[in-house]
């Protein structure tokens, strides 16, 4: 469950300012708890909120760790002292179970994410937009693959401790397909689903990989937090996050079915 | 002047706790005013401690505004409407002139930071880590040029407004000069001169280019910040922050002396 609370679509009856934005980000976790595996609160949306943004977004992962793994969405990157800030920042101070972070800088930048035992960090790997292609989609070296199967590739030789996972986006299963093919047993982490139009079954089974196994999670936000934006929203998101719970069930199923 | 906070380097005549943070850093953000071209306060350290630590930045913010440019060293990096929110927390939340960025989710992803004609971002290019290696320089494409080099020349042709720059780590004066040589017009922004071990003339004269135009800035934080960790941490400060001004104004002299 992504939670990206936006001022501009909160129902009007939950008021104005942060104290409107608070409800409604409360009530949807209490909304998808039932069918969350895990929520995504992503930082952007509660740091444009300013310090109190910081404060709710410490509010909300208090809430949804009663319920559920909390991901911290900030793909953050950076190196030595900084790089250990950061990770502070989010395990220790926000207390999120998981986050999600850049590795352009490489595998030292990314060692304070990854050695935590307790923490599991996704690292960027194959984005949804069409300027993925600027880098990701680049050949590098001699094999000339492209340069985010370089990335899970590597990301897997980091997974020493079981703390690595991949970020790709969900509107491309032939991405992820070849991602799971190098990294059978890294969990990947799905967003595009719902208002970036990505196709939950053809996501779910590319992730699944060629022996159905793959861990992974699919992460909807706004076609779940925005499937009403009058005063029924938290019963239209309960509604709109079991459908998609059971389209996964479903899908999990006919895999099984098949063997 | 790069603005990395920290409780454990605090000199103890200030106290103790975020107050003691507090007038630590904006007795720095004073003590290095008459040296500092810009300031580059690092958001690792303010959210690392919490939602104090993002009233603490925008403080901070406001006060460096007084003497000169704000860069927030954020390195956020994220797609669609999520790019925009971030955009808008630096910019306008926070009031940073300007900020650094991570590239690798390619044009779409940076263009709420670069079409605001106002405002300034350095993406990252080359950073000074020994990981730099795992990405940064392998071969991209027929012509087999480094990652980065790549990225330098793509952000080049991103830079209509003029808003655009690179990140480039001070300790690698040679990839410097090739980034420059890809990229004469872009301004560079060089961490990693102090407590990194940068050569600050090399890696200056490398940003200057062939031609000896090329614009940069040299960030230094914890060799001016923590220059002394007693009661004269502020005189320390300016001193040290003198001494790296000299230094760059004399390496400007020599440079423009041997023309």
């Amino acid at each position: 469950m992504g939670l990206d609370p936006d001022p501009a679509v909160i129902p009007a009856g939950l008021g104005e300012g942060i104290s409107a934005v608070r409800r409604h980000t409360l009530a949807l976790v209490e909304a998808t708890a039932p069918y969350a595996a895990a929520y995504k609160p992503n930082l952007a949306f509660f740091e444009r909120l300013g310090p109190a943004g910081w404060e709710l977004l410490i509010e909300v992962v208090t809430a949804a760790s009663r319920h559920a793994l909390v991901i911290a969405d900030a793909k953050r990157g950076d190196i030595g002292h900084t790089a250990v800030a950061y990770a502070e920042a989010l395990y220790d101070r926000v207390g999120a179970d998981a986050c999600t972070v850049h590795g352009y800088l490489g595998e030292d930048s990314l060692r304070p994410f990854l050695d935590r035992p307790d923490r599991f960090a996704f690292i960027v790997c194959r984005t949804s937009n069409p300027g993925a292609a600027d880098f990701q989609d680049l050949p590098v070296g001699e094999g000339g693959e492209p340069l985010y199967l370089r990335l899970a590739k590597l990301a897997r030789g980091w997974n020493t401790l079981g703390t690595v996972g991949l970020v790709a986006g969900a509107t491309w299963p032939g991405e992820i397909a070849r991602i799971r093919s190098v990294a059978p047993e890294l969990p990947l982490l799905l967003p595009g689903v719902g208002a970036q139009q990505g196709d939950l079954e053809q996501a779910a089974r590319a992730a699944r990989g060629e022996d159905g196994q793959g861990l992974f999670l699919v992460s909807v936000s706004r076609a779940i937090s925005q499937a009403s934006t009058g005063d029924d929203f938290a019963e239209a998101a309960t509604d709109a996050a079991r459908g998609f719970h059971t389209r996964l069930t479903r899908e999990a199923s006919a895999v099984s079915n098949s063997r």
